[in-house]
């Protein structure tokens, strides 16, 4: 069975990123301050993030320069190779033409380095030492970990409790790069007190570790605050994924019908997706984009689209998104890194512009899904990349019942070395399906914020 | 900083291995029948390997053909980058120019496949259905089972019983495959039975590992063996690496004046060095060739060059190689792969000759090396590759100390993701340096076979 590998040249590392709020066909809901309920200004952030971050962040520009230190670093890895899945349609027996792109080829083996790089270097240009965040499974804090020990920064990781035990790996990884890592809710923060006072066995959440994470960024004055999905900039910076996708395209003669991702924060399915909406926004070809989420965590399925806080401890601005409630806290599936009571404002507005589509996949099927991909493709892909391979197997399954090939696209965005044991209680049985846990998630909603 | 990295087109993946034994000074020692002493053919080797196999182990051929359905399956990962350390070398502040050859970009994140699929090819092509196999720390197991996986082989792995305990991703990898494993020594041979019998607690090695495997081979009509290093066509299928690597120099306007690679069985070291060292027996260009093996189990550097067993229970035929005696248990050093008595008889050989150099380096040197390493470089290596790593940084610091720029290759074979925990145990100090067993080898030396 042939391998079918597309590849580009280095010269051909995206040059800018792409920003889809320039084609939008209305603009997103501005992002509030929680006391005065009125839209915030660059001086609001500027405490948690370089001026250049918050720019990007509002930008109405289509196209933002890479600079060229972030492009240096890029190319250990990037471009970033994409395949067509053959051993896996063989499997399927599927009319459909699979293909994926694999961000599991950088360092830390996932998409994250994408923006942790883009944004250790505008920290460390504006005179940084210290850059603080959270993490779920540990994709992001140790692509945060890497890009500051490159840039000579230091690192600090709240984890999520869960994670913070069940994946070792990931903080054997973060410490080795250098970065200083707690469990989150943590005793260092007033944030982290104040939940372990009412939860004393909080298993935590990616809300409640970016609510400390928040709090020691703003109170220090060296320190500020990077997050590792979410907010529009880095959903921005992910866009080279798609980017060099369509490049791939047009080597493999082909475009897809549909592109699918994993959805947590939205950085993922904004990296793949965004470049191909952007061309349908602006006329150029259609496509369909699909979101796939937990179904212990479905912001965009199941979720209010609504104003609220972007953490736990309701430290930071209020933005308007497809939410679960802030104070929702995930079920501890194995995907940590969709363990996130929102979705990013920019994918949320496209979905209820009826852009984006989703689906919710429970936890054994999205395993079952990653088995299946292994034996045929070799890799073994993270919990949360395993998401989007459930949605591109029901989706090839739907061509094969149909009788029509359509091209599937999806981000492979991890690989899944440092999540085994998912895979070794999976092979054992011993794996929780997680259904879509109805009452916690209508008491969240209950107590969001009534603004918006 | 600037990354600089050499690629090469799929084109460029070799056609043909190239095999050493066409270039040799003077061919080395027979494979002796245990029995009679007299050299083994291929009836011998039967039971055990296909006859595809058994030719590449004695062919004197120069080059020998890689099929397509080989290369197609290389076309996943390969060609695999080749990296100048420019992070590295600055952080070390030495004239040296360090690169490095990537293995671990394949799926199952080592060199290994290189020779997993071949193997399973041929195994495939003459009809067997099923592979019995060793492996130390799980590098080889789970290269075979993903070969297997593609092509449709029962894989059965002894896994010596260390790392089966350390290192249960690897295990957890494996399953996922598809393939069966068992902690070695295992119940189900006499070997295992009879090592356990007189060592109930054996941590188990890969020379007892092997014995079941072959065991297993032997006693089972639809049943090869498939050994992960040590024979010489095993290392020939790893040149591959060496061959891209020569092109990827001519890229880079260099050539390295020294080559080196950790070294268990040799097949890591031959894959890089021997395409170097064959322009050098040939006249063409010289180079200086380094193995560097742990200082817990350093057949080179300490081992007597005499004809021993591949095995511990005795059930291979005879090989004159660097030995530390076929019962040696070498200690349980976190890199698993290079827990063998003995050296491949080709890399032996040659180390008589004057041809390859050889170093010991401790377990703890080789994880500080793994840690400088991952901090510049942002790549974590597997416990054997931090050798390669550790032995580059001794010859890079000694170009600083004599004022001299090198070109200084090395093959970093393999990720470290499956084995963060000797990273956590790294960074906790509760690493053990390990240094030469002097006592334990000179009684395992006593008790070698006298032919020879």
């Amino acid at each position: 069975m042939s391998t079918v590998k597309y590849l580009l040249s280095e010269e051909q590392i995206p040059r800018t990123w792409y920003n889809i709020q320039a084609d939008l066909p209305e603009p997103a809901p501005p992002v509030l301050h929680p006391g005065t309920g009125q839209p915030i200004g660059p001086a609001d952030l500027a405490p948690l993030f370089p001026m250049e971050l918050i720019k990007q962040e509002v930008s109405q520009e289509r196209e933002i320069e890479i600079p060229d230190e972030v492009r240096e670093v890029y190319r250990q890895w990037r471009p970033t190779p994409m395949f067509r899945a053959r051993r896996l349609e063989k499997a399927l027996d599927t009319p459909a033409r699979i293909y994926y792109k694999y961000e599991g080829s950088s360092p830390v083996g996932s998409h994250k380095t994408n923006t942790s790089v883009a944004q250790a270097y505008y920290n460390k240009q504006e005179g940084v030492t210290r850059i603080t965040t959270e993490t779920g499974a540990g994709q992001w804090g140790s692509a945060m970990a890497m890009a500051c020990a490159f840039f000579n920064l230091e690192c600090k990781v709240f984890m999520v409790k869960i994670s913070y035990e069940q994946k070792p790996y990931r903080r054997g990884l973060i410490e080795s790069f250098g970065g200083k890592i707690v469990a989150s809710p943590s005793t260092e923060t007033n944030a982290g007190r104040a939940i372990l006072a009412e939860h004393p066995d909080s298993t935590g959440s990616l809300g409640i570790a970016i609510s400390e994470a928040v709090e020691v960024a703003a109170q220090n004055e060296d320190t500020k605050y990077s997050l590792g999905s979410v907010l529009n900039h880095v959903l921005m910076h992910q866009t080279v994924i798609g980017l060099e996708a369509i490049e791939q395209f047009k080597q493999a003669d082909d475009y897809p019908d549909i592109v699918l991702s994993s959805a947590g924060g939205g950085s993922n399915l904004a990296g793949i997706a965004f470049p191909f909406l952007g061309r349908k926004l602006r006329g150029e070809q259609d496509v369909k984009i699909l979101a796939v989420e937990p179904a212990a965590c479905p912001s965009l399925t199941k979720g209010k689209y609504t104003y609220d806080f972007g953490d736990t401890g309701h430290l930071t601005p209020l933005m308007k998104m497809h939410t679960l409630g802030s104070t929702f806290v995930p079920a501890g599936i194995h995907a940590g890194g969709l363990r996130y009571h929102g979705m990013g404002a920019l994918v949320s507005h496209l979905a209820e512009l009826g852009e984006i589509d989703a689906v919710a996949i429970d936890q054994l099927e999205t395993f079952a899904a990653g088995v299946q991909f292994v034996r045929s493709e070799g890799i073994l892909p993270a919990p949360e990349s395993n998401h989007a391979v459930a949605g591109a197997i029901r989706e090839a399954l739907k061509c094969k019942e149909e009788g029509v090939s359509r091209a599937i696209l999806f981000n492979l965005s991890g690989h899944g070395h440092f999540d085994v044991q998912a895979y070794l209680d999976y092979n054992a049985g011993k794996l929780e399906a997680y259904e879509y846990p109805e009452e916690e998630i209508a008491m969240a909603l209950a107590g969001l914020p009534s603004m918006g």
